[in-house]
Parts: structure tokens; sequence; C-alpha cells
């Protein structure tokens, strides 16, 4: 196995017992970063010299005994929203021409002083601003979309371009690529990782998140980047537990799996449907307790997501799409300019709506302890493909579909995690979200790591 | 001194001690409230049937020995935005003809258990949008406005009507009242008493607290009415703490006192500063020391509360405007139909800059322990004055006047008192404000309680 192939924990196992040096790790990634570039383009930059000088330096620390924790020494992509000082942040935008960050965002300074190392910035659908980040074509087809907007972190990962990644999430935008690329992506519950220096699509929907090739690796990463920083003002200032690595048990006697009867499993391509309904099967056999659960003011997600959403990006864009609106994508422009229309009632009662919903997921998420379902109801699609039809006769544009099942976990903030599950017939990554209590993703994690040694 | 005169808390003290029952008391009140409605109007309602009938009880109650607390016996009266089961909640509007509340509020269910014995319905401006409460006249002045919305509360509280009323206050309408009448008035923390079954104006804004004759009477209806309900979705959970009845001890020594160098003494007519400034010399004498403080994003206060409560207001009355907008009267429905134009845009830089403000602001309070200032920058204008001219020679709106010094703390959400603190040479009462910390209403008691000793 060469290094690229590592897992993160795997990785810092050898780093940890010297069977590893930083230096050949970055070296292995970086290497199959520049072979793999051209034909998926995760990366807006790669930062090599940057990578390979701060792998020297941790290989001297590691070799002096200063290990710092799993990240030291690990090469990492950064979705190109995120602040690392004395880079630009592109947002894979013309608008962002000539960007210079004067300082690290929370995060990235979180994970240089855990000693990660910066392979590069990922591409994003503009602006976090779609669902497929056209810049980057799908790891396992490259006739596919890469789903987004963190198309390049899944990508990066999934090919071994990057040990790790990291996301941003305010509809979708971790866990659509991540089970589009066949990798595991983790939105946290909303507040646990600080949003400063990130730019925002959506700020009461904008989350930080790792994106990984396995569970307990999402875990050491969260561990990583969690906690209070009082300058993202939606920042939680709770404790930060159960981020630590699971369990090596795999158990899960006692547990109660909630599985919807309602939604998740509506418009649902039946290969996904098989994959994710096997996967919780799979559960039921490690101990879980499946539960039924009616999800609850389902018909209202959309226009709740879209009510938050599209006045707050509107808003966070106000001066430029004044000043250089034509720099936009037409899709993202289009957007922009419509959230400039809607009234201020629309947007209250999306926000009424969402603080009800919030207390009936609440009240669902006291009968049973985690809540399973597809990620997206379908696989990746071809590039351009614009819309999908389903047996039902609704036919509904490519980036619903990618959206409707991640959504409400964007609106009710609680922590979502995507596992591959298996593939369709043509090889395509499937994913399983498992849901879980607000600041709990201990449980969310013990669920998918279970599920994920399982099948190892 | 006849019984309507005695303050709550001595009231209180004679029932418990069988010096005075709450039959006598209760019929004092009401004969009371008989004598001053025609010229005062402080009432909608007089529920003097239902009063006799809950003062036989606790008469009979108390006579067993089971005292319930110190309201136990004690006649009030309710904002007539507050349900009451099986009376209505008419909001002092033309809208609410035939109404008929099916349960109690959260408060009136709370201030029931407490033995607390309902009086009647207290005028508001029409739905609480508004800073006169032209049903009602000032106690002082029957030439001169009431002041509002809650009006009706603090004219019955200052004639002797009423020995402890509710109030609701969303830009001030606990605080303006209160003051111009010469009483006291609380506004709670943001979420600490809950507003379930209590009519909105705006619910990012909205505040229920007492309006009472001394602090100490403040303190213990805030105890009884204070803590979480579930059903009001920002209602907090924390605990309920430091709401008991303030320390004998009147003394000050080390306690921070922010003086507002910038904002609070702008456009305030020279007898009010000359009044609160006194006052504030005398929490000097009482061992506070005076500390300078600056006002932070003083000069968006008023975009903020409007951008805020128009739209919130027209969302909550969205149905009544298509089927009975004519219904209203005509300040308010043109203030609903304006809020109804609000782009989300508006919308969310008022709620933006909330967030920053309240940051601010506990920055502020992390230097002082309380800050004062006047409570309203005029004492009460005549019924139909529209506007004030100021020396700088601005003209303001009486109304937006009124509001200007109380709206920081809904913004905020900070705790804030008004105490009378004397009267300009027209003998019209003058009120100086305490604002404290979030949650932190002990110590901003402590404040109003000292002065209010000192100058007994």
């Amino acid at each position: 196995m060469r290094p690229y192939e590592l897992s993160l924990a795997a990785a810092a196992d050898a780093i940890r017992d010297r069977r590893l040096s930083p230096v050949d790790l970055v070296d292995s990634v970086l290497e199959r970063a520049r072979e793999v570039q051209p034909g998926l383009g995760a990366y807006v930059t790669i930062t090599a010299d940057r990578a390979r000088a701060a792998a020297r330096a941790a290989e001297r620390e590691v070799a002096s005994g200063r290990v710092r924790g799993p990240l030291h020494g690990v090469p990492m992509g950064l979705k190109d929203l995120i602040d690392v000082a004395g880079t630009a942040t592109t947002a894979s935008s013309r608008v962002r021409a000539g960007h210079r960050a004067r300082a690290d965002s929370t995060v990235a300074a979180r994970l240089a002083a855990a000693g990660a190392v910066l392979a590069g910035k990922t591409h994003t659908h503009e602006f976090a601003y779609g669902l497929t980040t056209p810049q980057t074509r799908n790891a396992r087809d490259r006739a596919r979309i890469a789903g987004g907007s963190s198309g390049g972190s899944a990508v990066a990962v999934a090919a071994g371009a990057a040990t790790f990644a990291l996301g941003t999430d305010t509809g979708g935008s971790i866990r659509v690529p991540a089970a589009l690329n066949g990798v595991v992506g983790l939105k946290p519950t909303y507040g646990l990782v600080p949003r400063h220096g990130v730019t925002s699509l959506s700020w009461s929907l904008d989350h930080v998140g790792p994106i990984t090739r396995t569970v307990e690796d999402a875990a050491l990463v969260l561990a990583a980047v969690a906690g209070h920083d009082p300058r993202d003002p939606a920042s939680t200032p709770a404790p930060v537990t159960g981020h630590r690595r699971p369990a090596r048990d795999g158990d899960l006697t006692g547990l109660r799996v909630g599985v919807p009867s309602t939604y998740y499993f509506d418009r649902v391509d039946p290969e996904v449907e098989t994959a994710v309904r096997r996967a919780v099967r799979r559960l039921a056999e490690l101990g879980a307790r499946l539960v039924d659960v009616e999800i609850p003011m389902a018909r209202y997600v959309q226009a709740i997501q879209w009510g938050l959403m599209v006045p707050e990006a509107s808003a966070y864009h106000e001066r430029t799409l004044r000043t250089a609106a034509d720099l936009y994508e037409d899709d993202v422009r289009v957007l922009l300019e419509a959230g400039e229309l809607m009234s201020a009632g629309d947007h209250l009662r999306a926000q009424r709506a969402r603080t009800l919903m919030r207390r009936e997921w609440a009240r669902m998420l006291r009968q049973v302890d985690v809540v399973v379902a597809p990620t997206v109801p379908l696989t990746a699609v071809p590039a351009g493909q614009a819309s999908v039809s389903w047996p039902d006769g609704t036919v509904e544009a490519v980036s619903d579909a990618y959206v409707r099942l991640s959504a409400p976990a964007n609106i009710t903030g609680v922590p979502a995690l995507t596992v591959p599950v298996g593939a369709d017939r043509a090889g395509l990554p499937i994913g399983m979200q498992v849901l879980g209590r607000p600041f709990d993703e201990a449980t969310v994690v013990r669920v998918g790591h279970a599920y994920e040694r399982s099948t190892a």
C-alpha cells in the first residue's frame, strides 16, 4: 500500500511509530494529486512547496519525540472558501480574482496547530451555491458530476490526492459529494465548528466539517476543529465532548435506530434504496433496535431551505452584486439576484417554520438515538444532466434532488454523517446518512463506525 | 393608609400576619378602580365579581394557615394582550371583537397559582403597536398621555387601581408608561418570562414583565412569573436565580455603575437629565463606583428596532390584514401595511446588526455591573402632541423620542428597570433606567432598591 492510500488513522499510527515519515506521506500524496489533477480537477491550487516545508518541519518534530497528535504531518485539502493566511480564497469564482487571505480561519489555524499539512485548496461550486462543482469530475467516472459544493474536497479524498479534507455544508454540500464519490462526510451540529474566516453562503445554515475515507478519520478531524470561538456569532460555548476516536467495539445492542416511514425513501432510486435498507439490516444484526419514525413537517423542507438560504446569500453578496455582477457564473448570479426580491414576510415565514421544525425533530429524536436514511436519492448523474424523472411522473431538477434528503439536517442543525454503503450496477457509490441529536456526534460516529467495521 | 395604597410587599406582610384580609384589600382596590376609571380609563374590563370570589377563596385559605406566598390575595391588572381563560383578550382593538381566551397564558397561570387576584384587564395601545395608549390618561395629569403601550397597567398601578400589574415591552412599552406615571417597571432579560398565551407584537423583541410601585414589588412579581416554558420557543432553560426579594442592605460599595458618555444623554430634556444625574450621584454616595461607558453601535438603534419589529408585526397580523384591515386604527394599520413591503435583505441587515450589537453590549457589560440612563428623554406630553423640537434644531416624532432610550434593551435583550427619580416643575414624573447583564436581574434590582430606600 502506498502512503497516499492510507487512512488518516493508519497514517497517524505509522508516523507515531516512526514507520512512516511525514515527508514520505506528503510526497506520496502530492505526487498522486499531480497525477490525477488533469483528469479530476479537484484542486484550485496545489501548495506543494509549502507542503514539503511543513512536512520537513513535522518530520523534525516527530523525530525529536514531539508528536502533536494524529494529524501531525498529514496532508489535507481545504475547500477554497476557507481562509489560509497568505493564500487566495478564490471561492472558485472570478469575483475573487487577486484575493489574498490576511489571516487563518479558525479551522485552518486549529489544523495547523495540530500539525496538519496543507496540500492545496479544493474546488467548490462557485461560492458554494450549487451541487455540481463543474471544474471537478467524479472520482469514479469522469463523465459524471463530482457533486457539490465541496466537490473538490470529496474527489481529492476519494482519489488519494489528500488524506483528509474539509468541506462546508449549507444544504448538503459535504454529504452530497462525499456520497457521490464513495467517501465519508460529516456535517457537525450547527455551532460546533466555528466558521470564522470561512466564506459564507447562508450563515444560519452553514457548517464546516470533515471529508475522509473512514468514519474514524472523520472523528479525528472533528476533534481538532470543534470548539467555541466567539468570532463566529453562532458558535456554541457548549463543552466539546464525544468526538474522540470511536470505540473499537462494534456492538450496537440497545441502540434505537429510527427508520423513516415517510420522506426519506420517497422518490429514491431503487438501487439506492436497496443498498441503504441492506445497511440498515446490518445495523440490526449488530444489535440495534429498528424503530419506524415519521419525519415531521417534511413537506416544508424545500420552502424553509430556500426561504432562509436565498435571502441570506444575497445579503452576503450585496455589494459585489452592485459592482461586479457579470463576474459570477450565470447560475449563481440568477440565484443571487432573485434573492434580492424576496420579502421579509416570506423570510420570516421560513424562520418561524424552522423554529417549529427544530422542536418537532427534537421530539422525534427523543424516541430514537439516531435516524438513518439515504444521503442522496440517486447516484452521480452525467455532467450536464439537468433533471431527473421519477416513476410517479414527477420531474425534478438535479440539484433539487441532491439537496432534498440532506437539507433537513441543515434546517434543524442536527449532526449528519454519510458513509458509503455500496455501489449501483454502474459502480457508482451510494451513501447512507446517520442523523443524531444535537452535539451527540459520538453516537452518530459510533453507528457509522460499527457499520464500516462490519463490512471491512 | 387605605389598603389600595399599600405596596405589594406591605400588603403581603399584612395578609401573612392576618392584619389585612384579602377581601378587604381587593374591595379597596376595586372601589378605587371604579372611582378613577371614568377619569383615567386604565381598564378595558374590571372583573369585580371574579375578583371578589377569588379574594374570598384566598381569605379562607389564609385563614386556614395556607399562605401561598407574597402574591396570595393581592389584586392585579393584566395588560389586555395576556390571555386569561374565559375572558376576552381585546388587545384594545376592534379586530378582537368577540374574542374569548380558551386557556390561561403561562404568566396568568403562574400568577393564579401564586394566589394573585385578577382585578381586570388593562388598556394597551392597539396590539401594543404605539406609545400613547389613547384610551387611557396620565395618572398625574389627565390632559397628558399615559404612555404606552402598557399605559393601562402603569396608570392602574400609579392610581391605586391595582396593587401590581403586568405589561409587555417590545421597544419600551413597560418602561415608558411606568416612567411617565411615576411607577416602577421591569423589562426582564429576553427569554426569562415565557410569552406563551400573550399576543405578540414582534417575537424577537417582546418581553413580559411587572409594573409596580416599588422595586421590591417588581422582584416579587418577577419571581412568580419567571422560568422556562417550552411553549415559548424563545424561553431560556437557564436556571431561575436572583429574583428574590432584594437584601435590606442598601450599600453599593464596589459596584461599578456605567454612566453613558454617549447616546443616553443626547437630546434629553434638561430637567430629566438633572434628575437622573442627581440619582446617579446618589448611587455614588451609596458606594458605587461611577465609570464612563461609551454606548456601542448607538447610531444603529432605530434602524435595527424598526427593521426587526415592523416585518415581524406584519407577519403576525398577515391574515387579519387580508380580511379586516379596516378594523385597525389608522396609525396601526399604516405600520402593518408598510411592514409588508419590507425586503428580506433589509430585515436580515437588522438581524445581523443586532447580533453584533449584542456582542458589543456584552463586552461593555464586562467593564461595569450595570448601566444607568434616563428611561425616556422627556416627561409626558399633552395628548395629541405629535412631535418634539430639540435645542439642536432636530424635530422628532413623539413616539420616536419615547422609544429611543428604551429600545437598546429590547435589541440586546438585557434586563432594564425603571425607577422614579423625581418630577419636573410641572410635577410630571421622571424615570431612571438601570440596565444589567443578561439574567442578572438580581443586580439591577439591588441598585434600584438601594436608590429607592435612600430616598424613602
